[in-house]
């Protein structure tokens, strides 16, 4: 570490060299520490912009760690707020107990949204959660020169599916081939290889895996080329009907019964009404919209909780598809959520970040579990229950509203 | 501000209320000043679970600023690294020159892989972008007793426009109402406002308005109800078609046209192959796999530089629906993408947060443009030359695999 | 006419013709006519294939006046039984009374329960039908050189919407032009000519009024081709969400009030069940299944109306789409149907065919209306009140069983 | 048979009895031989009426064998008029040789379009047809207290899977249960039971296997119960992205090389533009439309076939669906039509009625095929290749026209 005076010299002359055009800003980390080229890469920004970037620069995170696994091209971090909604009541097969559920987000009343939400059903004995199907997925396209060659293909891959698993495992310490699905068109053939990956959300595992996969059945089957390693039916980072079908990540599933008592203290609301927002919003309004997800806001719940604990926030494009349903049951809410597409992991990728690693030990879900594997399920069983709460307070609000409107119009005698 | 003897039996005190169920962690904002309260709140989380919250704790954010307005129970922050990419050329409406692109996100390679994308736009002479259409809608659903009121309903909302706009413009200086769509199913409505909102994304703005128009419409009309302010054909947080078609926030489109020589020097590919993993990949894949999204990658863009400017996170659900179309010219490559439902804006929201705002800064988009609307006018177009730049280097990088693999065969005789 | 003896002779002339190639099955019309060129086409095949098809060939249809105009190549005609259901009471804006509907259908049992159907329909009440939006399209797709002229052309055709308009209409006497609904996408422009067709469902109205717009459009703004004179966003004969939003032919409604008395003493179920059925099967399983139709059976009510009565049979693919709904009022049941998309008209195409135009006239609907249009309007409410009938028959029956294992249940004290 | 003068009086007796109400036309077959029932209910929609429905009274159809099979109420029967395409080549697994194919169809110019493709087809070699998948789909939908409870359902059937399989298959003498698909929903569950059903096209046969299935289901597990029979993710006569992923029926594909020469004379077109009519038409235009189709008019091919050969006219709906993909092979070129969801059979329904039968005959398809199933599948390929030889052809006619503007273009020293 050099002198301050010596490195604000070593800092001005990179600036010079960066501002020639004798070195780029991505160039700076071969000569530089991480944690210098992110100064030095900064100052450019702020000389090129004439803006100050103290906000940015001052952050926790250690580039020395981070370079070459999680940012290149690094200048400093962003802050966002992190507040916390429960104790949510799970009764999950891994998840059992109470939970603060951490929640990053700069939107206005969503954690007191969800608050609510929890409130109303840690009082009602709490979320009943369940993993239902687990399997990251990776579809590369094929291309044969005709059908028949990309028939055979796909018979030729059921047949030398022990040889093409070994394959695909040799990569990975924990990631399993649990199947592979073939789907046909003309001559291009989608595999889409599923796996378990145990604590991780997996894509990177699932993506070396197959690659690997690929090479061999290019080489052995020899009559189809591998185009493309994703060919958008995995589907990543895309909503696809698909995904919905077949699931991808966690399928989850949670719900809870809320007593009517809960309902109209908590709420000021009415099973039945709820019941027909629900219908008439989540289920006929999205119909029509052309939707591929029947809820209220499972978005607001998953990202907010995506961004608190490390997740790929580009997956907030699926993980939340999904459905609400509701039943009235005597003057109670039956609700249930489901989720077929949640993306998550409690290791790898952005888990490992300071303040992320200690979002998920909030929930107890930080890094492995034992046996592999348990800690992504039970982190999986407390978003869907988050989901279920944030899901049922937004639908009780907006049929508080109306039952409202309802009492006014019967004290004018009109009747609802 | 207590001495810190006192501030520390102060926190005992409310840290015992809490264990003893006296006060909730939402009410400690009643009774505590907003960084105080934190504080509390997070050593309460702190001792339930027996994590040291340190790294949360660590932050610049001024909690007495936030709370009440972009978040509640906070109890510290999440930091995410921030990386550039760039410099990438636009030539839009309003975006004209070279700017670094903002990223927030840990997923490895991803800047420099939209960093390299960059610079093949840039050196083929930029990004041309431009906003098409400008809108922001909310979609309240009516319920009619019968399809001869719901259609009167419609005629009705007709013929009064303006009063019900001069409603909804009450509630706002900046928004205008542009139009009101309806769709009718049996006796329920859809009515989908459509407002300019400024440099605001704009959806709180929608949505205060139309609740005074909808007000207004029950009032007067007087045979319908609003069941609920939001029917989900806003649409919202959801993925869905009706957003791809009558689009939502900024419809924006970018081109460019990529020289062959900067094809084969900065990605060793060639227009032909990447052509053809634009049709197998993001046409083909995605219409089998029953998507929305005819693209490879744009929400790993959208979802990056959301965070680092402070956009909503639950919006990368809709913002990167689109398509990214290629030509093969000679032997350069015309590449487009279409993104018909971006939302963001450069005030309001997350844009206040002191880092976010910085980021915005970066791309001279920071608070309201003059006129107002130009700043969230140049940010989506910039937002729309890094997605270009993001599909051209992951198409590329997919085709130059091939290609390589394609100049092994063709060594070993076996032509492509 | 030939005589007996040398009729014979001819045709064995031209089949050893036909068999030696010296002529083809298309050629024949040119050399003999239509009737006898069916003949001996028919005898030909006979010969090919070595099966006799008299069947076929003993039709009362016409060649002479059909070739050229609804059939090309013909050999004879299928026979389709035509069954009657009703009478059903409609109560619409143009069809008022009872109706028999005619229904050309080899599916056993589907004309029963129609007729069910319509029974507890009328009397219930009848059905209450609207067409509440009207309009044929065709969506040529351009192409331009870049996203500008993109642009450009979109404003282009709105500045000069009239002279459009005036080049479209002169193909036509009954057609006009409602407006043009455009959609872009990167250099792609997709233009949507909606119009209004009068009694004749329209494509072909509107395909070479299109025609005729788009020689004008290439002509005077000169840089943009029409690549192809149907792009796909008509939507025709192909099931498409921008149907069910935007509408195709007639978007109708209808519904009723079904009352217990009737429900329980036609179908033996009850009203809750019913409504039960409909949103597990029809909104929760078309949600789950992708569909873009959350209703029962719609297709089978159509396509045996649409065979009766010459609509165009391909047009059963999206003419079905469309939303069940029902709601319990008291104990009597709420459904209505919705029907964006359907294409019918009682003029053109194969409404001139001897036995279809008597089905139509059973209808009261053959030929043009007075004014024109109004016929095809009434078509299309007694086309949605049939499908309402036919729609409330199944759930009904689906009910009735669900409730008659309940009542076995309540028998065994198992409850339901 | 009574004389003739007591025929009329009988006749005159029912018309009475009808009038005055004291039977309807629902009851006739009761009380009279289904042809004269026939006729006395087409001379009371007469007398209704008003309009003498001499057309449909001239049928071949006898009544006797179709009333409690293939229709109820019936007047009588509507003619289609019939066409040949053809001779087209075709070389399938099971569908060798050439072969005409029947089309019933009032379009004026479709039989002609299909001919010129199957020409081109013809000339090139013909169209390689293959069937990749076979079963019929029906979907049972179930409701659980609980997703406990619907999590063990979907256990309970796969370990229970051989005795249900036993129940269903008692039913029926050639179906075969193949698999039970689950789809999971909150407390909903569906199980998609996938059937052989030989030459059948097996929906009725998959109905009554599937219900008895499911009361062996309802009472061994005894904690869910069937709501509905069809819980509408069969899919059924619904547009559904379920039947494209998964397939129903036949699912089917056909390709052919079609030679640059053929292209040019037969259609005065150039691979390279239609290649690009189907890209933007086909593979943009559909994605735009979020439609479920990605081909340019499959269904006109289909519904004409299914009209010919007695096929369900409301399957139009989904048969339909599917892929068109085209490729440039030098001047060739290359396309291919993928179909998931055909549904045919050649026994059963409406392929024992006369005309019907006939029409299969002239493909050779008629009755039961040995094996059993056989038959089918000869017919899935002829169909998907006149599907093929239909989609080249207008492909190539959209082509043609653009080609000729191009060439005029050039005349005028435009270019293209």
């Amino acid at each position: 570490m050099p002198e301050k005076e010596d490195l604000k010299e070593v800092i001005d002359q990179y600036l010079e060299k960066l501002e020639r055009g004798e070195l780029t800003i991505s160039k700076l980390d071969k000569v530089l520490s991480p944690n210098l080229a992110a100064v030095v890469r900064r100052l450019f920004i702020e000389r090129k912009t004439g803006k100050v970037l103290s906000a940015i620069a001052s952050t926790i995170l250690d580039f020395e760690e981070l370079v070459g696994r999680n940012i290149e091209n690094p200048i400093g971090a962003v802050q966002i707020p992190l507040g916390v909604a429960g104790p949510l009541k799970v009764n999950g097969d891994y998840a059992k107990g109470e939970f603060f559920i951490p929640l990053a987000t700069h939107e206005g009343a969503l954690v007191a949204s969800i608050n609510r939400g929890c409130k109303a059903v840690t009082e009602s004995g709490g979320a009943r959660a369940k993993v239902i199907k687990d399997g990251m997925a990776r579809a590369p396209v094929f291309v044969a020169p005709n059908i028949e060659k990309a028939y055979q293909l796909v018979q030729w891959v059921r047949e030398h599916f022990d040889e093409i698993k070994r394959e695909a495992e040799s990569t990975t310490s924990h990631g399993k081939l649990k199947e592979i699905q073939p789907f046909v068109m003309g001559n291009n053939v989608w595999l889409r290889f599923v796996y378990f990956t145990g604590d991780a959300m997996g894509m990177n595992m699932a993506t070396i895996a197959t690659e690997k996969a690929c090479d061999y059945i290019e080489r052995e089957f020899g009559e189809a080329k591998c185009l493309a390693l994703s060919g958008n039916m995995c589907v990543d980072k895309k909503p696809a009907h698909l995904n919905v079908l077949c699931g991808r990540g966690k399928t989850v599933v949670a719900e809870a019964v809320i007593k009517e008592e809960v309902i109209r203290r908590v709420f000021k609301a009415d099973a039945q009404t709820i019941h027909e927002v629900n219908l008439r919003k989540n289920l006929l309004g999205s119909a029509y919209a052309g939707s591929l997800s029947f809820n209220a806001h499972f978005a607001n719940v998953i990202a907010a909780i995506f961004l608190a604990t490390g997740q790929d926030a580009a997956q907030v494009v699926e993980s939340p598809m999904g459905f609400t349903w509701t039943e009235v049951r005597g003057n109670d809410l039956y609700i249930s959520v489901t989720l077929p597409s949640l993306e998550v992991g409690t290791v790898g990728g952005g888990t490992r970040l300071p303040t992320q690693r200690e979002a998920l030990e909030i929930l107890g879900v930080a890094g492995g579990g034992d046996p592999p594997g348990t800690n992504a399920l039970k982190f999986a069983e407390i978003v869907a229950s988050a989901v279920l709460a944030g899901e049922l307070n937004l639908l009780a609000a907006l049929a508080a509203k109306e039952l409202a409107k309802a009492h006014k119009a019967l004290g004018r005698g009109m009747g609802k």
